[in-house]
């Protein structure tokens, strides 16, 4: 759509400079390393007008007093005050500034913000920051943050708050997320969520977009992102800042006013946005999302162990998902090759000694039932069998509709949940947060 | 008191035989396998009429063809079939029965079990099972079952579903859950989760009873050993087969009438037992009540990332606990230490370079203010020093009030979360879990 931002230079750069101190542990250094062992390919500048070398990730670079080429994107990590100057100095150069410094509105220096805002605006370059944690562009192998580096995916992580990008950058790579992109706005001095939104509401390696914010600067930008994100794929938001002392904390933290908190709930339900409560649903709903687009209302629970089996459906039902009522034909066919022992109704208990075979006819025969839109799998570790074998049945069944996984637990299914992942299938190690999972799936 | 049962042949047994077979694989040698490797110091005796020896754990036992002395516990996984003839042959030689094997009313053979129950009384022995997956008596070294090793602390899990239980000692490793005790009673054919709850509730090494249900045997007499437990230490419940069509699995499942749930609701509320709604919560709230037996509903905040604390704050609003209001005292003895940016309103925000002293000297300032009940201590990975540093600042804080921790994320921070966890303290890897376990300390 016209009018639209291209932030490429930020989230696909070919050139890149990065201004700061490059001794060991400061900022700009190492930024530097993450960008270099993150397998960057295109042209690194480090500059610092004291000169000198730098080592890292075993490339020697020299580091330039002043930047003398034209690059796409300048991340800047030199004391506040002196980075208006700097962006001016530069502007003519550069595309984009990235500015990791603090020091400026948030601690009541908005004269200062104001100053970097116009001289970027002098340049035509646009900002991310000031007082930020960086951003990544994964599948352009471009990590220019500090923070944790990330395995290639589908979701793209916008977070208002450094820190909590970073601590979810970190934990997603423990829940077997992969991540298309990440960026930290700070202050939003120049772009914004909604710039953000709209960018990788069009960006083909984003399958979906989690979004972390404590308040929106324009209330009604804000909704016409939001609008035109979720037209395209799926959105993710936890707001924080929804109680009244978590408003008044929110305001001493980012400046930014939290706002009623009913409003934009309203704006998310308006608008189709998936709002989530908690850190670990945002993950929850990210993984689902990762691998499915949607997924319709009646589940099919098929486990080893009746006990979780229960649960999950419990969770399901208070979920408002439904317990799909299996077909005559579906539960003849069950009866045919499952041993009497096991349950042919939903939830289908497979019972301990489920093998291979039996996970994957079983699999596929509910998967070809009109009554189901999706499964949900659960797996205790078998006793007689590795559970490699299981995740295998699981990759190779035959079916069309989202299945939803749940391996348990601990150290006896990891090698299980390993082959999954390998796969692109996601584990979810609950059968509550499985159940949420098609929860929000069914919310497309 | 009188009457109750003294169940520590089970859980602190000096003697134990295991029959069965012992090829490796089978059921009766994965047990006798995890007795030796968890340094079992008793006798124990594998038994089988065929004869032969087994290697186990660089132990070479003699496999004797029948029992031959007396033994605290029996632990039988032969063919349900020979079970009661089996018991009646040894009953003269043992206190109690642990009856892993399949086959009896679960699959309709309500006469077999009946049998066995017969057999064992003749006797004066008890039984746990038939159709369970046995127990652990975790400060005795004793592990007499197939399920995964778990390390001595003060949980002990009941739980109705052997599958269950086995994926949730597996999962409390990976939690950092220490262990007193754990059973797996099937089919309840003679003891119940009543019998477990009041010896439990006077056992030294069992800090809190974790429970799983799907239904009870005897309201009346659960009611009555709940209560008591509960005047004793905390009990968690899961229930499952809360919804409709849960209360069917569970029906077909384990056979017993799941009843209605609002009764089940209303008792657990009555005897002031804890309730968690979901597998991850049971952990939890098992974690708070390891460390501490319970805590006021007046909490204070201290992070080092503004965002996190927002979070916390909304959850523990909204789980009904306050954002404790610190001091004029407290507030003043915290701006004379800490830099001007930080925040010195509840949440504290001690933002991204707070190092030890900085965390240590803020808990030990909030933990004297009187209007604090409890703390929740943050901490997103600091970026210049190890997060192993703030772990000791918690560790060795002067405060005698509860200390809830939320160290995040993943790789960042395991350094930091390894030394809380020599030093017993468990972390909640979000803000929200972390809130939710200072709810449930407050119910008590």
């Amino acid at each position: 759509m016209e009018g639209r931002i291209n932030l490429d230079p930020f989230f696909y750069p070919n050139s890149v400079a990065v201004f700061g101190s490059f001794k060991p542990g400061a900022i700009a250094y190492e930024i530097l390393r993450n960008v270099m062992e993150g397998g960057f390919e295109g042209k690194l500048i480090p500059v610092n007008p004291k000169g000198g070398n730098v080592e890292v990730a075993g490339r020697r670079f020299e580091i330039r007093k002043k930047l003398d080429e034209p690059v796409d994107t300048a991340i800047i990590a030199v004391p506040a005050r002196i980075v208006p100057a700097l962006i001016d100095g530069i502007g003519h150069l550069i595309k984009g500034a990235v500015v990791i410094s603090a020091g400026f509105s948030e601690v009541g220096n908005e004269e200062l913000e104001r100053e970097l805002v116009e001289k970027a605006r002098k340049h035509g370059v646009r900002v991310i920051g000031p007082n930020c944690a960086g951003v990544f562009g994964v599948h352009g192998k471009f990590f220019g943050s500090f923070e944790v580096r990330v395995k290639p995916g589908g979701l793209t992580l916008v977070s208002q708050s450094g820190a909590f990008g970073g601590a979810a950058l970190a934990m997603g790579n423990d829940e077997g997320i992969g991540f298309s992109a990440f960026v930290s706005y700070g202050n939003a001095a120049d772009l914004n969520e909604s710039d953000f939104l709209e960018y990788f509401a069009d960006d083909p390696n984003t399958r979906a977009i989690a979004l972390y914010i404590e308040g929106v600067k324009n209330g009604r930008r804000f909704l016409k992102a939001l609008r035109y994100a979720t037209s395209k794929k799926p959105v993710i938001i936890l707001k924080a800042g929804k109680s009244a002392s978590g408003a008044r904390a929110a305001a001493s933290h980012t400046g930014s006013l939290a706002g009623s908190y009913e409003i934009y709930r309203a704006a998310f339900k308006q608008t189709g946005a998936i709002e989530v409560e908690e850190m670990e649903e945002l993950f929850d709903a990210a993984k689902a999302f990762e691998m499915y687009e949607k997924a319709g209302k009646r589940v099919a629970v098929i486990t080893n162990s009746g006990g979780p089996g229960v649960l999950a459906t419990d969770k399901l039902e208070r979920l408002g998902l439904g317990i799909a009522n299996l077909s005559e034909e579906t539960v003849e066919t069950l009866n045919s090759f499952l041993p009497p022992q096991c349950s042919v109704r939903n939830p289908v208990d497979l019972i301990a000694d489920a093998d291979y075979e039996r996970y994957k006819r079983t699999i596929e025969t509910v998967c070809r039932d009109e009554n189901v839109d999706s499964i949900l799998v659960i797996c205790v570790p078998p006793i007689f069998i590795p559970s490699g074998e299981i995740a295998k049945a699981v990759i190779e069944a035959d079916c069309s509709k989202p299945v939803v996984v749940n391996f348990m637990a601990g150290e006896l299914v990891r090698g299980g949940v390993r082959i999954l992942e390998e796969n692109g299938i996601k584990n979810f190690t609950t059968p509550e947060r499985a159940a949420k999972a098609l929860r929000w799936l069914s919310q497309r």
